[in-house]
């Protein structure tokens, strides 16, 4: 483990956003506590005492902290998923998951504006509404043309901040369109697939992501086929 | 001027994003060339050779281009503004753009996330339909609670890449509020700039910001007010 000042992450297994910290602290090996947030139900503390905003990723740092229910004195607080990655990444340079070359840098950091602007949303709207198939295709040749050609990650041999900010998101359209759970038409989800695993270098890039130990260990498919399966069930017309 | 390798900025005097790009520039002092781009009339050259995108900013770096039409063997194309702010400031650590401590760099790219996510649709929606004046509001205490109490920027003493992300946009808001440019009711833009001035240390951050010679150099007022006072006055009801 990374010895670094105490840290505590405040997370829920469900939530993709809080999975990328996830994955950066196992890549990073930083020491730290977890606190699981039932989203459904939130603790009263949460949002006065942790995060204004009141979601998860969010992370208390840098003083010990007994009570897990506030930031004690001299601590700071922080929010957001990809903050958090860059940060953890800072704190812990030997783990290369932000590279040493300013360019490959930058490189990493505009695959993840892609990812937010791009993909996530293309996806999303497929899932939801059966439609929209065509950007699904076009966010993915945007990111197969950002990739490193020998692979097998983003950036090459090592994993980074890339990768860890995408994982999540490839992960549970995997699950999704293997399992056929999303608003397409019946039938739809395993053909969708098998479109995308034929783009150049896709495939070979969705399979390196899926076979991380840092993914696997914070993805619970069945517990995520599961509610992914009642969201989109209620959203079926 | 920090010498790195040769870099050429694509930019537009319109553009808040390319303001960013160029704000950073002339903060770490990096040499550079301008290629100025018409937005209006793009050259047939600039999506298929420099930025797929289309967009500005976006730079051509790492290899002598005597052509700026087409990016030379060698070099690097990349585009987004804050990938490029963050870029420059790994180019030229002395600038300080970029806080040594990782818990400040985390601050600071808390804020810029706070700019895009919050204020920036916020003060848009305000300005094009005169609605959500409420959601200015809590954008700006959102960041005021984020500033450094001694200031005057939004990290303490130095300039970041904070300032540089959000000047560009603040620099907007004051100019179209004060000449009363918006699709707001008449006479309520300097109304609303001394609400907005009144939010806690608000009024001395902007000032620091609006008086920050990278800023002044970069931001043609009247070019500006000019083309707002069009785009605004075409969607006044
Ligand atoms: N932009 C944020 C998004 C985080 C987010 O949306 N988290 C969700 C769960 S996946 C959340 O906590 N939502 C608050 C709620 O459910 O009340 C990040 O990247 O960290
Ligand atoms: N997310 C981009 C936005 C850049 C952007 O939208 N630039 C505008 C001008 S302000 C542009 O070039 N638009 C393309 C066009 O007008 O065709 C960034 O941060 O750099």
């Amino acid at each position: 483990m990374a010895a670094v000042a105490p840290l505590t992450l405040y997370t829920n297994k469900g939530c993709p956003y809080a999975q990328r910290a996830v994955i950066a602290l196992k890549e990073t090996k930083i020491a730290h506590d977890e606190v699981e947030i039932d989203l459904q139900n939130k603790p009263v503390w949460y949002q006065p005492n942790i995060n204004p905003a009141s979601k998860v990723p969010a992370i208390v740092y840098g003083a010990k902290q007994e009570d897990k229910t506030v930031a004690p004195p001299g601590a700071v607080k922080l929010a957001e998923s990809l903050v958090l990655v860059e940060f953890f990444a800072e704190l812990a340079p030997d783990s290369h998951l932000l590279p040493a070359d300013p360019v490959q840098r930058a490189k990493a950091r505009f695959f993840i504006t892609l990812v937010g602007d791009k993909f996530n949303p293309a996806w999303n709207a497929f899932a939801a509404k059966g439609e929209g198939e065509e950007a699904v295709v076009a966010a993915i040749n945007q990111l197969v043309g950002e990739l490193d050609p020998a692979g097998p990650y983003a950036l090459g041999k090592e994993w980074s901040i890339a990768d860890t900010a995408i994982a999540p998101f490839v992960g549970r359209l995997y699950l999704l369109a293997k399992n056929d759970v999303g608003n397409w038409p019946v039938g739809e989800g395993p053909k969708f697939l098998e479109k995308l695993d034929n783009i150049g270098k896709w495939e070979k890039y969705a399979k390196a992501l899926l076979a991380r130990p840092s993914f696997q260990e914070s993805f619970p498919a069945d517990y995520l086929l599961e509610r992914l399966r009642a969201r989109y069930n209620a959203q079926r017309k």
